[in-house]
């Protein structure tokens, strides 16, 4: 399946550690509903065993969806569930190991995307070799309560100026921001409280694609 | 380089989350003195970046050294710096998943160990194919701030019958209990504070080991 960094970019956020499977995958079908470029998994507090089991899960429903699945943080667990991209933020696993880790693994390629909060980082990664950055936060968020302060849409597009990988905007994505966004120079945009909080996921999660000028054939 | 888990198993305990690198290699230097079965890194709290460039590091030590490089917790950064052994708790990746992505990397061949705390587990790790289990804490320990409770001797012993794998005693271990702990049927013994709170480091780890009936000619 190939890859392409352009659109809407689907995160399952699993807050918190306790794991309710069914209602997880019921989640992530409504999110695939909307044809994302592709579907983060993000767990950071979910048990090992837990992640991985669900990671399996999306990975079904990935493929069925012809939708990549991304895995966040954990190239072990990319890894363990055979995932199409991983993230790391900066406080992961270096770009450089992971390239070496994949490197050993001819079998397998993996996309590696990496978060970035500044023109330096994002050159970083480049230059590292990521094949798509994560930048961010844009505007203020609620999801992430570690998060870093709003970069603004001017720093945005000074980054999507700068590289040349495909820049996925993240961080307070919104309908009502979402041009000015695909203005800015990104690819793609993650959103995870705006389309949390709407009540047709799909529709809006291709209202935020179409902005990136990727038109879907209405279902 | 062939891997016997026998005798005096040493671990780099890596409290906290600063990182001196010229301090821990030396203390790596210290332990590998005593020509253990493997050194085991161990850093939870260390930042991946730090937790990957100490890996490296001990790579190295341990190569010249000829004692095998076991990473604790995490399988990628195990792969990232070609490590002989990864060492899995309960609550890390689970061993199927670790085995999964090992098979998927024929180049590289890396022992699994368990940590187990009961019977069940010790059976449920051999099972899944561990190749050798920790138990533990044998006895009362300040090393691990969230320790199970101690296990004792004779459970020791009932893991020890039941299992074919050798089993790796951690836990309160000191040169006072190691014949007793050794008598009890395990194959190598952990010891960190025993080990950190003598002069003469090497000296400790090699009557460690001497238990084991793995003797070593006088330096």
């Amino acid at each position: 399946m190939a890859t392409r960094i352009q659109g809407y970019y689907a995160i399952l956020d699993v807050t918190g550690s306790s794991y309710n499977e069914a209602a997880l995958l019921a989640s992530a079908r409504e999110l695939l509903a909307a044809r994302p470029c592709c579907l983060q998994l993000r767990a950071k507090q979910l048990p090992l065993a837990d992640f991985c089991r669900l990671g399996h899960g999306l990975r079904i429903l990935c493929t069925q969806a012809e939708v990549p699945l991304c895995i966040n943080d954990r190239l072990d667990v990319a890894l363990a569930v055979s995932a199409d991209i991983i993230h790391l933020g900066q406080g992961d696993l270096p770009l450089g190991e992971a390239r070496r880790i994949l490197a050993a693994t001819p079998a397998r390629e993996m996309l590696v995307g990496i978060s970035t909060h500044n023109l330096e980082q994002a050159r970083e990664a480049q230059a590292g070799g990521a094949d798509y950055i994560g930048f961010g936060p844009v505007f203020p968020t609620a999801t992430k309560s570690d998060a870093d302060p709003a970069v603004g849409l001017s720093a945005l597009e000074k980054v999507a100026a700068a590289v040349s990988v495909p820049v996925v905007a993240i961080g307070g994505i919104a309908l009502a921001n979402i041009d000015a966004v695909a203005r800015a120079g990104a690819s793609a945009a993650a959103a995870i409280a705006a389309i949390q909080n709407t009540p047709d996921r799909a529709a809006a999660g291709r209202a935020i694609a179409r902005a990136f000028g990727k038109g879907f054939i209405a279902e």
